[in-house]
């Protein structure tokens, strides 16, 4: 079982962070602009993705805990096979002028290239999510950071 | 034992990604500036950073692997405990445009929360990377992205 796992500090509190996580504008403000669904624990957020305008697919994520300032924690529900099932978690803390925050995503099968795409990609979309924080502007798809020949 | 793993995608050939990773100046142009050492089978490079004009310590690296346009190894020789001894390796192909390059930082004991922080940081230097590689400059210590309040 491997994981992938970041770390970022956003100078701000836990609390922005945390709405930024907890509520559908919040995840469309970093992740994906076309972020459905609701952000309530039991229910269903539907994010999608383009890339030079053509659908690229998306996940189906179960919202499973919602701790304010604290955590929240997904789960894949639907989306590339890969991914359904896995884990998504953040864990929040504050320190000094920082909002930590600790991702992870776990329950990958096998180190394989595409995990390690979503690592680095994962990367990104954290700094998107400080950025967010710290600016008022991330940068969520269809605007993300392209890494690679994949996106 | 988990791993840290990422994949770049880099428009250019898998020669000039190698020499970005095979050389001293070529690594300079993407981790950090004051990298010394040589980079050959062997032999130690010696990276240092500081952050704000203050030295933060650094790492040695031993070269175990130069194999070219198709592989780098190193190992940690010395640098913080969590590091000693392990593996990081770069595996490069060539994907129509696109030199690919899969990352790994293998060998760490336990998923501390410096491994969350390194795993992003490896994140940001592979961009470093890819943008030495495609546009001549890259973003080296000490005008790396800070990620977190460590640096």
């Amino acid at each position: 079982m491997v994981d992938i796992l970041h770390r970022v500090g956003i100078k701000s509190s836990v609390d922005d962070v945390y709405k930024a996580l907890s509520t559908r504008d919040g995840v469309a403000g970093w992740w994906t602009a076309d972020t459905r669904g609701e952000s309530k624990v039991g229910e269903n957020l539907k994010l999608r993705f383009t890339t030079g305008g053509v659908d690229i697919g998306g996940f189906d994520i179960k919202v499973l805990e919602l701790d304010p300032a604290k955590r929240v924690v997904w789960q894949v529900a639907d989306g590339p096979e890969d991914w359904v099932g896995s884990r998504i978690s953040f864990d929040l803390k504050q320190e000094g002028e920082h909002a930590i925050v600790l991702f992870k995503h776990q329950g990958w099968k096998e180190p394989s290239e595409s995990m390690h795409h979503c690592s680095t990609k994962w990367g990104t979309f954290m700094m998107s999510l400080k950025s967010l924080v710290e600016t008022g502007k991330g940068t969520p798809s269809p605007d993300d950071i392209k890494i690679d020949n994949w996106n």
